[in-house]
């Protein structure tokens, strides 16, 4: 048994973190950490966290956090490095953070406007690479590991294959709805329930958010080549679940049954990610509370455009699923171990 | 005072008319019909229309029309033509249907497989058409007036005026989400509550969705030559609204700026159309039970696109609301009289 | 024409005020006050109100709202008292805090513990008082004016009628489901859309919450004797709307046709007041953004209770309808001048 | 590892005991069955059950469910007495309908007005019966057992302990929310999206709801004798979920610490029970998906009444948790296996 701690715990994605940490037969968990909530219960942040009610929340430090074999950091953008440079290389960081993801200085400090931590091995394990590696060829045995964002793993698994096989030529289009969890517990005005409920609006329009060059550096490798995408994001008035629809300009000969079989043979292994039978359509509501990402896909002949539409839970696969995937294979476990392959629905 | 009769009062759009009507000054309401529900208090089915609780859906068929000066038809698709050849050339006529949208029978046949009724003058007045002219121009006076689609208002809304101002060169790309009336009233199990809230999840992906039409023909207007667009349509879990996040290839030259005048000018003297101020972007909580539409337009140079953002109530400006305006153009009322401008929100 | 300020127009009540206001034909509407929004547009806070979007925001002064004819103020309790000493006698304020609502300190202080600051007539048009007089004798005129609270409204109008026709005789029970606009736009947790979204909970459980005394003084007034009630408010997955499950043991004698008569005839003659056919309940949707309250009434025989269930829109009767009914009162408009009686549904 | 069939799959309950059974490690999962949906891929009705998304389903008969140690029934109200009496004693029959809850015939005929087909050992293993024993020591090794009503799930564990101890005297009055997948598949119009989201209703109200003899049966086994409660369901937007708020007349003596402690220990050593501490109220958001039951407690002195708030989740302890629970207990299995104890939230 690894003993586990994880870092923000009294968040969305640390609370999930340990959902899944709870049903996951080879770890115990050890120190809840929190920033502004320490000393709190974890049951007054987390209260569908039965089984770890009573636990205690302790602060966020590299004392906390140190004795354990694996860690997860749920932590502000930024906040990551500096802790993670106090932890040994024996022990395991998954980090959901943005810090690592990057494997370029530019578009980090466009986007991000700060200096650049660093990157670390890319925790998408289905993430199509040049020459058809799948990205879980680099996880297996890592110490640090960097989360993918929520949308990254949605849009990039949507898109990867067709420009993999060469079955788009780009202008890729992205529109996508996320649960208000997406944006974390952050007290705004416009996360509040009652202007959340029966709304939808956009946000970060015309090419701003951070999610962006992720996208990019993932079809990119995938492509072999440099891609740029329109990504807008919008709210949706939902807890969870991303619906990214996804399009790009159909190569020429690329047919509907050629992107299909693309889609089938890059993920006809993948435990998670299911491409449906033709003319079923991927919901958020399918795959809540589990690690699943449903995909279809059909080609638009009058306007030559490819269409890909997948959905995820932001927080499961999008995050804290994700995280604990990059565990299993970090550690040697199965990739499936303790993560749910069933949605909770309706 | 007009004396008005709605046929398919039963349904979300009768329902929604009958909502405006109650407050329109120069209306009586005379008979409300039904197919099936027909004997029933109209309660039974629209129990917010406290006022007209205790009318009685009469079937709906010429003979109950009859006598009226206005005639509402908000009815299946296929419906309205027969009970429109009834209705004397003196009696205005305003379809909610699709029957009489499309000026050409080409696309009809292509996307609605039955024989093309006709056309009807477009209802949607704030639309540009081709040297700058716009839409209401031609439904003062006119007798009988097609209402446009709830997706089609909001879409062409939203690219119109980039098109006619020659700011983008065509590839439009719309992915729409809309609220479950949309649907209508229709016994589906994917229309349940349960399996509705807390999902988000497409249709008619691939160019099928029968508006798709309607908007190339919209567009085309503008533009001056053919348009394709490439549209998705989405189920949203709320009640009403649509988010269109529209985008297009910019033209050459074309700046945040320029795009942003055209749409000012296009809408300077609209009273339902805002485009809103730099940083706002629309949502459809803010424009819900009312005929505003919000716009919001940003150019993302890294990619090429116009990016045009576009939130209406699909029942009210996307049905009902566009309906009553084209009762006031038909008549020679003020064209905004019994039509709300401000949104029930939060 | 009456010139009417709002101060508190960056908030939930404050906007819906103005939204009514927008469509009164005796009002201009003059200063929009807010405390930390000051210098905002009011498009900022109330992008609903597109009529009203250029306004800007001015600070909550007794100078900036001195001047009108009409104050409406939509304060943080406690704020309302040192305001209102510094308008003139002739101006009329309504209040929508709970400053001046209860009769009696020993309450307030029990339940508020604070000073008193007095009591204003209350602003509940169609409460039968002792000797079967509506409440709204003693509005005419007044230039002061406390509008209830918004569970009060729902529930004091489900119940007075019983009480009044002595058709119970205590123990009263109410366990009352609100949208969360009720809590208004505070900045906590558990009012984020993902806290709130899919999820019931109760708050104030045990007698104590704010609005039990209120309650309480209402139908103490319609029994003509004491009244103790059992009040348990929920938080609902809805942005607004209350629906009011209420109940009291029935008196001997008392059966469900004698106390449907005691409804039937305590709001025969109400605008805003529909007692549904038997066989009807109400439902918060058929209410939205109107100023209607729907009942039904029943009685268990089994348990020997009378169930009375209410809603209404907490942010239009329960608040903002009621004070502009309030102002129409007291200027001695008609009483429907200005407010919906359709609901926004679906 | 028992094989086990699941007849009524295509519904929201038989959905949620097979998203279960995948989990579950004792049972292999066979014939899925259905009525009119027979014949159609699972994944159509069910699609977040991806790992049995390519079964088909077979039709509900005698012949395609016999051959499995374990049938679980979940069919509407009536089909399940014939069909089980063609199925072995040997096989262990898990019936998630209403037929066998009731042990008497009366109510049965008055609440149900069909013959009553018989009474089976009642499935709610957490239940206090006369003499403080718990309902699971009937349990044990059964081969025939009737899973309880959702409601009486919630609103008999809320007020049996206060009924066992003599801490209530009567007068128990019930309100209780329900999410919306309570009323099952069923193609209603007020069961759609658009007229649920955003509005709270009740039904059954008066005495009328089928569950009110089942949760009086409980609670007089709780009491050692007759018990009548006053039952008011409402429907709120959200997909799951049940929050029952109930009270009942506090006994002489009885105060908030005595009543705790009643609580205290009734659930001391339940696997599924949490008794919130002080301060803390349950929200159905914390256990949706989740097998527990969240509980909190207080006396109003002024009204002098014991307030108990619960919530579960309708189809996980509601229903499909609650059948495996007592498949657990039928086949001597751990109780908690394969029964989750964290809830998805947000």
């Amino acid at each position: 048994m690894l003993s586990v701690a994880v870092a923000g715990a009294s968040g969305y994605a640390g609370g999930e973190i340990l959902r899944l940490l709870v049903g996951h037969p080879e770890v115990t968990i050890g120190a809840v950490t929190a920033a502004s909530s320490a000393g709190d219960r974890l049951a007054a942040h987390q209260p569908q966290l039965a089984p770890l009610a009573d636990r205690v929340l302790r602060p966020t430090t590299a004392e906390t956090l140190t004795g354990h074999d694996v860690v997860f950091l749920a932590l502000p953008h930024g906040a990551s490095a500096a802790l993670a440079g106090q932890l040994g290389e024996d022990v395991t960081v998954i980090d959901c953070g943005a810090d690592f993801r990057l494997a370029d200085s530019q578009p980090w400090h466009q986007f991000y406007g700060s200096e650049h931590a660093g990157t670390w091995p890319y925790g998408l394990p289905e993430l199509l690479t040049t020459g058809g590696e799948k990205q879980r060829a680099h996880l297996l045995g890592e110490s640090r590991i960097a989360v993918p964002g929520c949308y990254p793993t949605a849009c990039s698994l949507a898109l990867a294959p067709a420009f993999a096989a060469g079955q788009v030529t780009g202008d890729a289009v992205i529109v996508a709805a996320s649960g208000t969890s997406g944006a974390g517990r952050s007290l705004k005005p416009h996360l509040l329930g009652a202007e959340v409920m029966g709304s939808m609006s956009p946000y970060g329009v015309g090419g701003g958010h951070r999610h962006t060059p992720e996208i990019e550096q993932n079809l990119g490798r995938a492509a072999g080549s440099d891609v740029r995408v329109s990504f807008t994001p919008t709210l949706a008035p939902m807890p969870r679940g991303i619906l990214a629809t996804c399009s790009a300009a159909v190569a020429p000969g690329a047919t509907a049954a050629s992107v299909r079989t693309a889609y089938q043979e890059a993920y006809a292994d993948e435990p998670f990610v299911q491409v449906l039978p033709e003319g079923s359509w991927p919901s958020t509501g399918a795959v809540l509370g589990s690690n699943n990402v449903q995909l279809q896909m059909t080609v638009d002949e009058r306007v030559g455009r490819v269409i890909v539409v997948a959905a995820v839970d932001n927080l499961t696969k999008g995050t804290a699923g994700g995280a604990v995937q990059c565990l299993n294979l970090a550690r040697g476990f199965e990739e499936t171990l303790g993560l749910p392959t069933t949605g909770v629905s309706p």
